[in-house]
């Protein structure tokens, strides 16, 4: 009964992740372009790349031509994302610290964590496969973009973000190794990863360094 | 007949404009790092790498084994314009803005589009698929090279440099798209990027901001 | 006789240089984090990417699903250098300026040089493919960390590094090219490599700029 309500609500889950994912993340990606004052081209190419760079890197791990390459879907999607965020951009102040963009940016990444997690399975690779292209699906494009800002790519260290995606990517592949439908491992890789990026967020999780630990001999 | 003229002009336009791009981005990014005062091992690696990348990450997302590590040519001519940025070194002053560079990044940047949309075209991607990969060809280079001389790869945002490239890519898919030949393709590809570069630069081309247009909200 | 006895001694010479490599650049790389105050998932993470994003970027190259993907013995051991690192941390004072972590980093750089030169042989590419392959696959995990620690990749330009992977290739291509097996070649690779880049960090080393070399007019 679950099962199937499940399978209706996300029937080619990889779709539906898939479109979450490049509105989200394009949104997110082209406000921050936008902070930067960065011109009308470069507001999109950061956008497309934000919402791009994860997912092409996932198709380079496992041999095949990316999807936004042969998709026009794809770009669409990535565009409607960018107008998304000059809209808000002309009704908001700093759009990029706004929780609009903020929750999109949960959004996409639990959304990228998941498309991963599912194309990684469906390649035949090791758990730590799964988990590993869960995650890069999931914060590559944060991390170029950070890095094309002339940013370090922070949030894979400073906070509790790619971590979110690991424990995403833990959880699909638990789900399908107790042999449970790739629909439910979908939901549960979603749910998992916003969960704990909102929950990170609003109570401002860190995780500890060796310094805090007193580990360290200095 | 004036076909004909073309085809005999550019026979295999791929090897012709590949020739051509190598050279001239070589000799780019050799000068870059000569500026920056690199050691001769690293003028080397900064121009086989603006010659290289953008055809590496092109040939990596059709998903064939890289030309420049195949072809012994390829190699060769990358390194002759390594030679040439050390031979105008000597006689120049600030070489890398010295106009024989400036239009030389021009050219490799048509020359790069090109190649990249006849690839792009062979591998049967969609319409945003060939002006992607012209863009990624031709500015990927010059992108990764400022990547390694630690600054923004401003190329991609600062004026009007990759807009070149994509204006260049989508005549090339708008000429094989009316049914035209390739070659007259890549003439055209080839004319608009350099021609909207050398424009851009001649008058300093400059894409609005969302701050400029007024648009935002601060 | 010698022959037999490298032959025992590196019977699967790939599977030995990469375990060595694995393990030592892991360490390497999240002795840097520790260094910059990293949490523990940032520690991980750079200490794995480090050990892996060379032979991954070789892998895509010669396009397969990379290894590191496919077995879970190579994070085993990357998690181990991870460890090591943490380890060394708590009763070292600096440990990332230690001669256990340089003597580390050389030997990585061996090793992966090494395994780099045996799968480019294997693909067929040219002379300077493999030199190219080699090269990368030992300077590429560093090269992504320096750039995730938001630093200039330095150590492909700073000093003799990355010249020391060249050198290791060259020779690995000239023992292959007289006719010799593949574990002599090995062998030489990672000697060369090695030696070079102890005696690079000992004696000081450096590759001349052109402005030292009186050729620059400025």
């Amino acid at each position: 009964m679950i099962q199937n309500f499940i399978t209706v609500l996300f029937g080619d889950q990889f779709a539906v992740m898939n479109t979450i994912g490049l509105i989200a993340f394009a949104l997110v990606g082209s406000a921050k372009a936008i902070r930067e004052e960065f011109d009308l081209f470069g507001i999109t190419v950061v956008g497309l790349i934000m919402a791009f760079a994860g997912g092409t890197t996932r198709d380079l791990l496992v041999s095949r031509v990316p999807l936004a390459l042969q998709s026009s879907i794809e770009i669409s999607l990535g565009l409607l994302g960018v107008g998304l965020a000059i809209a808000l951009s002309a009704v908001l102040t700093s759009p990029d610290s706004h929780p609009i963009t903020l929750v999109s940016d949960a959004i996409g990444l639990a959304a990228f964590a998941t498309t991963g997690a599912i194309v990684a399975t469906e390649t035949n690779v090791s758990a730590f496969g799964v988990v590993a292209i869960a995650t890069i699906n999931a914060v590559g494009g944060g991390a170029v973009a950070d890095i094309l800002l002339d940013r370090s790519p922070f949030i894979l260290f400073d906070d509790f973000y790619a971590s979110c995606a690991v424990l995403g990517g833990s959880a699909y592949w638990a789900v399908i190794t107790v042999g449970a439908a790739g629909s439910t491992a979908a939901v549960a890789c979603a749910v998992v990863t916003v969960g704990t990026r909102l929950a990170a967020v609003t109570y401002g999780w860190n995780l500890p360094t060796i310094q805090g630990l007193g580990l360290i001999n200095s």
